[in-house]
């Protein structure tokens, strides 16, 4: 048995019925309740231990998906079944450059144990919720031991994995010159490892101290690790931190249904604008702009006092 | 006098001022309203024509900052001040791959009527509001007749582009293969312009039309158009599109208050929610989830009925 192949796997009916499911909720023919309920009749759950969400984020280039290839390979290989949600922030322009990394994961199209999804971040313009969660719901219901969410690290997207993971992993690369201090604060409230990956190159070794410093300085208990996720240095490493992680489960509870809170309450709002800019008070507004009675300042101040209800 | 050194200027203690102005909102050691009130009183604006505020986004790697360049240089050669704010999502983590961006423009850092300023796209893991509503606000006190907002096109980043800019230009490269249908029907909302850059690459002219296709099903007159921004080629075409959307500043006044409206509520949202976190109602709610008499899913539930009034 190879390494890649080991353990369970996820039946090929209900790996077809997993993406259709997806599918459907992207594609808008089916609602995320209704998915969730058709999916869990033709397929119902496995009982026993629930799925490990795994979020992993970085800037473009730090080499996510090479890492998150050798991943796959060590769950596989102690006998797990693996799901990777990969969340594209640049796909309402183009596949270009994240197509190639998804290749990289290819390898494991063959595996039954293995299942890779690629989905939009989110509507392009608009801020309504995106359909993660629902792929999320999806996986666990399908019956995947570890669930790995994959975003590019920018912003919004944070909220989102930080909202659905029980351990998330920062991965970054060395920085030269003026170091981590463009790493935000924030970032260690956010990570349970960071990763310093392509530690090969100048300035490894001082990257991982200056985020120690920052970690300790904001008083949390963030692990930093090196890696070289292109020749595996590092990945058992960072298979013991996760380890250890993954058996306390509940001890980011607080964490996420924080930003589980923010995101939704962020999104309904965005919702409310949404519906209200579509209303008879807002057709009046426009057309007072658009006769240049009021100016473009004047017509956003009285659009957000309606919605605040001022 | 050379191309890159023509017309205005904006006199250099103006300049700093500028910088130490945006600095000291994005520190916070002041607010926007004292940083704006404080700026125009040591510097009295000058009256006359608005500055025009140009909106470029695309994809990572896409070479908006090399086009961002070749316009300076167009703009300068009309006699007109730039100042360019680049908006940087990987700035949470590290400079990396967008500081060697920022290196193409330093050509005209020499230039006094070039201002260029790179900013974090927002707080990690939050959603408040960022500063560069400030930072342009700033920079039509300091005078300078046209403001370029670069920002990498990745979901929210694109609702500040669209609620700040005259025009947006959506720069995006030629896709091979499945073609522009990863280009979601909302971008052609957003676009008044689509480049498609390094256009002396295989399928560019296929990219164009998909494009041309697309602008036409949804019925807006979106011009698209080709570059090789390295070289210089298509700036021409692209200028001449640019002076005629200028003309007509007020044509996107609706648009721009619909995204603004969406993004002061949405702001708002989620500065709502970070208070109501830290109030006695989340804190009952997070001893429960930490004793698990609530799992997530219900404590997430009552903190999002409790917060939207429910």
């Amino acid at each position: 048995m190879s390494a890649t192949n080991a353990g369970r796997i996820i039946d090929y009916r209900v790996q077809r019925a997993l993406a259709r499911a997806i599918s459907s909720v992207e594609n808008r023919t089916a609602s995320i309740a209704q998915a969730e309920a058709a999916f869990a009749n033709a397929h119902p759950p496995r009982e026993g231990v629930p799925a490990y969400v795994l979020g992993v984020t970085g800037p473009p280039g730090a080499g996510k998906s090479t890492l998150v290839d050798k991943l796959i390979g060590r769950f596989r290989a102690n006998g797990e079944t693996v799901c990777v949600i990969a969340i594209d922030p640049s796909s309402p322009f183009t596949h270009g450059a994240v197509l190639g990394d998804r290749v990289r994961m290819q390898q494991h199209s063959g595996d039954a144990g293995v299942f890779i999804r690629s989905m939009a971040s989110r509507e392009a313009g608009g801020g309504l919720a995106p359909t993660t969660d629902a792929a999320i719901s999806l996986a666990r219901l399908a019956g995947f031991d570890v669930i790995i969410v994959e975003t590019v690290g920018v912003g919004q997207v944070e909220l989102e994995i930080v909202s659905v993971a029980d351990t998330v992993v920062v991965v970054t690369v060395p920085a030269l010159g003026d170091g981590v201090q463009t790493i935000k604060a924030g970032m260690t409230e956010i990570a349970d490892v960071f990763v310093v990956n392509m530690a090969d190159r100048p300035g490894a070794n001082q990257t991982a101290l200056d985020l120690v410093h920052m970690c300790h300085e904001s008083g949390r208990d963030v692990q930093v690790l090196q890696t070289v996720a292109s020749v595996g240095q590092g990945i058992d490493e960072l298979m013991g931190a996760l380890a250890i992680l993954r058996a306390a489960p509940e001890s980011n509870a607080e964490r996420t249904v924080r930003f589980g809170v923010v995101r939704t309450i962020r999104d309904l709002a965005v919702r409310d604008a949404l519906d209200a800019l579509d209303g008879t008070y807002a057709s009046t507004i426009f057309e007072q702009l658009a006769s240049r009675a009021i100016t473009r300042e004047q017509a956003t101040r009285a659009l957000v006092a309606h919605l605040r209800g001022e």
